[in-house]
Order: structure tokens, then C-alpha cells, then sequence
């Protein structure tokens, strides 16, 4: 608990308008998917990193535990502060520069990651990372997750994007890896500790990310399969046929399909009632790909249909089709990003986010559901996944509100991810929710790594205490 | 030093055949520039990951420093080891695996780059990193140094094509990282950490690879320039015009030309007299980008030609040549190849290898001479870069063999590119030749965290100690 006196040096180095209690701390009460609630002692927000410094230097001297936190979008309850003092980033919301012909852009950890989108096009140009939380995640708590989203295929995630960070360290002092640079071998690479160290062994203040040409055209269908082993040999079909263009490879199979519909009264994607359709786009930066010929399609699209078409014929596809305007192509995007929405209507639910290497997670599906029927006969599942990247969001809805019988399903989910090989956090994290999984699915030698380099780094654990390390 | 019973232990773990004494040890004594030179104590040969872990875990123990080594092509003396115990990893050579759908390669760490080449050929896919040592460098080697070369471009360095590590720690736990996962945020990212570490935080032992689709075409160009600032709109106008489809973008300017013509008698690449020249390669693996036209043309190279004909035209290039066959191809490599045999055959020497943001490579190439010039009026440079990553291979030639002054040009050499935000080891790593580099112009902040992280991982400082860290 924050005293007096704390309160009193944190409201000397910011100011009583940004040192926020009681009532003010309101919109840190809760994240947003309404699993943790819990009001912190304080909100405290600084305007610049000397501030953030300015504050992690007192809290280290008096061994306060401080929770860093950004857009409040994450799935795992990392910025969970019941009785803490809360760090905000938002108002290091300056994009401090956009060097078009190095194509790379200066942020503060603060800004909204669709007011990057919007000035990355300005100079058309473009950031690649996109999640549905995009109006409200900020580059700081991207960063701290190593987020993901339906673009890592081609783009990699938060931490493929990102060339330089600038961090202040938990006794307070500034460590400026800010450098432009696509190569730098110069000793440990802390830049990549700290990405998705969720806030635990620094906090980043700012970033020089990666920014891409603006995409000329887009080519999105959406195909059918009569079963889930071929779909990777038609991602690598696609891959080779436009040069590895693949953007997006999302996997909706039907129990996706069905609930989405019931949920949001859509159209399905096609006649025939298949038991996987996956949605496909590619992009081209080149402007010839891009030109429309006489029938008004891009080379890009045509070669995507070339490639569809042969899979069609060979009977690797059942059906399939390609959106033939933007309208089209909205329609498309719009059943994918309902994932959240359509995933949280129905209650109670177990969400996880596995990884699987890409050739085993037909078989991980074919073996889940009926390892999860064993514990509770009846459960409900819901599959969306990034199938080019491995990643699947499997949501079991048990067939009661029961702790026990929830953390019993996810245990198996992660246990069966861990056993071939893959991993019980893809993308979003661990914070709070996947602890257990760390303590049970972890390599214990790495385990060890992380608590020596937490304690090396973080002496008095000070940073988000709890979060991440079992 | 070794012990003789420490010596026996050894044996004891590997068999006598395995632990080399006296002359023996003779090809670990020196490194392949003959900078550094001087005779192990002995040199340990493990089989498998087991046996590495039983040495370090015997050295643990004992507190016997251990200096692990691949094929020792590196340029920073990294694994030097006078009087010290070397443990080789060359007996861990197996490619244990290669999964052609799932793009995969798993190998053990002694794997030579060139039999990982051939064997991804073997499946119709290729292992984009490349480096002219390719014949000996070892993965562990290219792994523990994040190596780069002219492909970094496109694909990454060896940590960007790395899915995952089996590394032994310094007490000989052995740390699972191999999932083949595109994506994985259970923790801290310890393989990022391990690799690039040079050996002083654990002994990789094995890796998945990612693999990528083999190319079916390549186009190859020679253009020449006025100036150097105007390559930074080559490289994007062919990038996008290619969309991005740009392997290799090697700046090859008169002083390389000039030595090059003088060591090996080769034909220059063009009659003119041009200060800049560049070596622009684009691939694709698209059969249709790569089918011949009636001309005998990929449509790759047509979209080559055509874009190096607008800059042609505009003036931004003085003189562009793009090779007719695969002769012509070679031709234009092997220019580029021979840098480090025309680096190396006038002495003394300095050489560097920085690392600039792209839009200040030219700033920098004309501020140094100047500045080197003040230093040691006469000194010679010789310039070769991977100009699409901001890499410079920066060769000084003092007037005279002075340690002092040597020294002093590297400084200003580094100095200069820390100063313009670069860094003073881009892709050969520090080892021991750049560890003053670290004292002067590292991060005060970052040393600190890294210093404490060794502790944290190599309590005893066995792990190649007196490498990387100042």
C-alpha cells in the first residue's frame, strides 16, 4: 500500500494533476474483458521518460511494487493492480518522428497504435502489426506482450517490428538501445528481454520501429476444405505462387462459423456446409502487380485464383472465393475480427492461445476435443486460429461455472500443446491467467534463467510483482 | 589451467580419443586471420548434448574456465583460448531432421552452413543464410555469433532464422527452447538472449531452423552511381517495384574496385569511372515470376530492368548492367566474395564492421575519411557494405604497424557511428577485439544489465570469460 509520504514524492516529481486516486483511478479498476477487477492505491502519470525515471527511482528506494500499464487491452491480466500504484504511459503519446526514406518511426510508448497506422500512411507508408484492440492498445503494452495479430505471417510480431527501445530499469536509470539500426551485434540483446517481459524487468518509454511500403493491392478469399491436414500445403501453394505475399491465414472452422453466425445473424461463407474454411490475403507493394488489367483484376488476384483454381481442380479445395471489391473484402475481415466478441458472448468459458508447429495442428485439433469430452462430457469448443503461424484460440465452454473443472480444461488444452511440442502462450502473454502453465509446462533450466534474470535486474522486485514468473 | 585430474575427469565423461592435449590441439591454436594465436590446454570433443553437459557440469564444479568453438571463422577472436579448455562442438554434426511441409530444419550445433545448404536443396527448399566461410562456419558458431552476410536483407540474420535452441547451461542443465513455433510468449526470450552471446551465457547445442522455399529465379544487376545518397531511393524504388523481393544490396565503391582490380586482375564492372557501385540482387520463388518470356526473360528480370531503366533515365544512376546468364551472375559475386582476401592482403590493417541507420551511411562515409585522414595523414580505406542494412565493412590502412595508433583509428572509426546512432559491431559480434568499444560506447545502463545477467546465468564466470563483456 502507498503511503502518505509516497504519494507526496510522486506528487513532487509530476504534479497533483497526474498522481490519481480514489475515484480517478476508475478506468484502471478493470481491464476490459471484465476477469479482473480490483482498484489501485494510485494511478501515477508521467508526461516524459525522465518522469517515468523520476518515478522508478523513488519506488526502488522505497521498495514499492509499481505495475506499468498501456492500453489495458491484454488478455491476461498483466496490468492487474488491486492496492498498487499503477504506472500509465498514456500521456508519452508523441510520435516523435517518421523518417520516410530510412522508413522508420520515433513513438513514445503511449501512442495508440491506430494513430501510428494514420501517420505511417501520411507518408505512405505503413506499420503492419494490427489487432482488433488497435483504437486502444499503445506501442508500450504491444511491446511488453510481443503482440501479434493476422499479419505476423508476413510482418513477424511486436518484436520483429520493432529495431529500438528505450527502457528505464527498475532502480530508475535510462537505457537507450534507441538505435535505427537493422544489425547490431553489440553484447546481450536486452532489446528482445525486454519485448514481452510484460513490464517485469523495465519499463519501455519509447520505440524505432519498422515501417513497410504501403500496400498497392490486396487479393482476400476465403476457401473451403473438406478437413484440416491439406490446408498447409495450400498456404505453401499460395506462398510459392505469389512469392511469399501470404498476409493473412486464418483458420474459421465450423463451430467458428456457426457461433459467429448465431451470434451476429451473418451470412456464411458459402452453400456447402464445410467443416474448414480459412480466409486468405496477399499484398503486393509493386505497382504492376497491383494495375488492373482489362477485366479489372490485379496480377496479384489473378494469380491468387490461378493457385485457388489448381487447388480446386486437384480437389485439395472444395470451394472457394474471391472478395471482388472492398465491400467484399470488409465482409470477409469483419466475420474474422468478430472473434473476440462472438468468443466472450457465451459464458462460462476457458479462452487459451496455444502455438503449435505448423505441421502438427491438424492433429492437435482432431485430438483436443475428445481429450476435453473425458473431463467433462458436453463441453462446447470454439477454434479460430493465425493457422499460418500455428496459433489457435481455443475456446472450451464447460458445461458448468466451475473453478476446478475450468483450470482442469485448460490444463489439458496447454498440456497437450506443451507434449507436441508447442506452447501455452502464443501471442498474448502470461501476466496472471498462464502462470500455472509456466510452473507446469516450462523447461525447468529455462525457469531458473528467467528468476536469476529477474532477481539481476529487478533486485528488489519491484516490477509488476507476480506477473509472469511462477 | 587444466589439472591432471580435472583431465581425467574429462576423459573419463568423453573417452580418451575425445580430450586432445600437446600438438593435437594444434588447429584450435590459431584463428583463420592469424590474429590471434596460442595453444589450448586442451580441447574437449564431445558427442552429444549429454556429454556437453557432463563437461560443464565437471567444470562447474571445478570452476574451470571453458571456451566453447565452432568453426572458428570469426573475426573477433572469440574463441581464443591460450592455456584455456576448448570445448569443440564440431562432433555434433547430425541433421537430425528436416520436416519439407512444416519448413523446418532441426541440426545439432558442429552442423557445417554448407551441408545444411545441400541438404534443404535435397527437399526443394533453401537455408537463406550465407557467408563466404560457409565451408567451415558451424551453426552453434553462426548462432552464438547472430551472423549476418549478404542475405540479411531479405531473411534476417541466424536469429531471425532461428525457431528455437537446445543450449547447456553453465552447470550443465540443459535448457529445451526447440519448438518449432512461429510464435511463443511463455516468458522471457531466452533464445534471443542465448544467441548473439558468444558462448558466455550457455552452449547452444542444437536449433530449429526455419527454412524457405528454394528460389526459381534470380536477377543480378550492377548500377553505378554518381554519388552515394541517391542508393537509399534505389534500394525502395526497386524494392517496391519488386515487392521486396531484394536478396543483396552491396555497395562496392571505387577504393574496393580499385583493390579489387589490383589483387585479383579482374575486369572492372563498368568502362566509366564511377565512385559508386552497387550490387542489386532480387529473387522469387513464384513459378510465374520466374518462367522465361519470349525473350528469354523472367518477368522478374523485366520488373528489374524496368524500374533500373526509370532510375537510368531520371539520372539517379550513371550506368546499370544486369548479368545475361549464370556466368555473368557468378561474375558479379565473386567480385564481392573476394572481400575479405582483398581486405586482408595489405597490411597493417583495421577492420571494422559498423552498423548506421540507413538514410546516415553516405553522411558517415564522408565524414570518416576526413576524420581518419586527421588521425594519420596517407591512411588508405578500403569500403564494402551490405548498404540494405546500413553495414559497413570499413577498412583503415595506418601509415605505419603502431598499436597506439591503430587503436586510435578504430576508435574514431566507432566513435563516429556510435555518435551518429549506429553501432561499432554490426554483425561480427565483440569476442575480444571490440570489448574497449563496449567500455567507451555502450549504454552505461545496458552494460550494467548485462553484467548482471552473466552473473545471474554464470555465477562462477566459467563460460568463456574475458569475451563480449568489458
Amino acid at each position: 500500500m502507498a503511503t502518505e509520504a509516497l504519494l507526496r514524492r510522486f506528487t513532487q516529481a509530476l504534479g497533483p494533476a497526474h498522481v490519481l486516486t480514489g475515484g480517478d483511478t476508475a478506468p484502471w479498476a478493470r481491464d476490459w474483458t471484465g476477469a479482473y477487477q480490483g482498484e489501485p492505491a494510485a494511478v501515477l502519470r508521467p508526461a516524459d521518460t525522465a518522469q517515468v525515471s523520476a518515478v522508478l527511482a523513488i519506488a526502488h528506494e522505497a521498495g514499492t511494487p509499481i505495475v506499468p500499464a498501456g492500453g489495458r487491452t491484454g488478455l491476461t491480466g498483466a496490468t492487474h493492480a488491486p492496492g498498487a500504484v499503477v504506472l500509465s504511459l498514456d500521456r508519452l503519446s508523441r510520435i516523435r518522428e517518421i523518417r520516410r526514406e530510412g522508413r522508420v518511426a520515433v513513438v513514445e510508448a503511449g501512442v495508440v497504435l491506430s494513430h501510428l497506422h494514420e501517420a505511417a500512411e501520411a507518408e505512405d507508408l505503413s506499420f503492419p502489426l494490427t489487432l482488433g484492440a488497435r483504437g486502444s492498445a499503445t506501442i508500450g503494452g504491444l511491446l511488453s506482450t510481443n503482440a501479434g495479430g493476422p499479419n505476423v505471417l508476413r510482418h513477424g510480431n511486436a518484436r520483429d517490428l520493432c529495431l529500438g527501445i528505450e527502457a528505464v530499469m527498475a532502480d530508475g536509470r535510462v537505457c537507450d538501445l534507441m538505435g535505427a539500426l537493422h544489425k547490431d551485434n553489440s553484447g546481450y540483446h536486452l532489446r528482445d528481454l525486454l519485448i514481452g517481459a510484460e513490464g517485469t524487468l523495465g519499463v519501455i518509454t519509447a520505440a524505432t520501429l519498422k515501417l513497410a511500403p504501403r500496400p498497392r493491392a490486396h487479393a482476400t478469399a476465403m476457401v473451403a476444405l473438406p478437413a484440416l491436414p491439406p490446408a498447409l500445403r495450400v498456404l505453401n501453394a499460395v506462398q510459392d505462387a505469389t512469392g511469399g505475399a501470404v498476409e493473412a491465414f486464418e483458420l474459421m472452422p465450423r463451430s467458428y462459423i456457426e457461433a459467429w453466425a448465431a451470434h451476429t445473424g451473418g451470412r456464411r461463407p458459402f452453400e456447402g456446409d464445410w467443416p474448414v474454411t480459412i480466409m486468405i490475403e496477399v499484398a503486393t507493394t509493386s505497382d504492376v502487380d497491383a494495375a488492373p488489367g482489362p477485366q479489372g483484376q490485379s496480377p496479384l488476384a489473378e494469380r491468387l485464383e490461378t493457385v485457388l483454381a489448381a487447388l480446386l481442380e486437384d480437389g485439395t479445395l472444395g470451394d472457394a472465393v474471391i472478395a471482388q471489391n472492398e465491400a467484399q473484402r470488409a465482409e470477409i475481415w469483419a466475420r474474422r475480427e468478430a472473434a473476440a466478441e462472438v468468443t466472450f458472448a457465451r459464458r462460462p468459458f476457458v479462452d487459451t492461445d496455444v502455438a503449435l508447429p505448423l505441421d502438427l495442428v491438424a492433429d492437435y485439433l482432431e485430438r483436443i476435443g475428445p481429450a476435453l469430452q473425458a473431463i467433462d462430457p458436453g463441453v462446447g469448443e470454439l477454434v479460430v486460429a493465425h493457422l499460418g503461424d500455428g496459433n489457435i484460440h481455443y475456446t472450451a465452454y464447460p458445461t458448468r461455472d466451475d473453478a476446478a473443472l475450468k483450470d482442469a480444461l485448460r490444463e489439458a488444452i496447454d498440456a497437450l500443446a506443451t507434449r507436441m511440442g508447442g506452447s501455452f502462450s502464443a501471442e498474448h502473454g502470461v501476466g496472471l491467467s498462464k502462470r500455472a502453465s509456466m510452473a507446469r509446462h516450462k523447461d525447468p533450466a529455462a525457469l531458473a534463467a528467467m528468476h536469476g534474470i529477474k532477481a539481476a535486474l529487478d533486485p528488489k522486485g519491484i516490477l509488476n510483482p507476480g506477473k509472469v514468473l511462477p
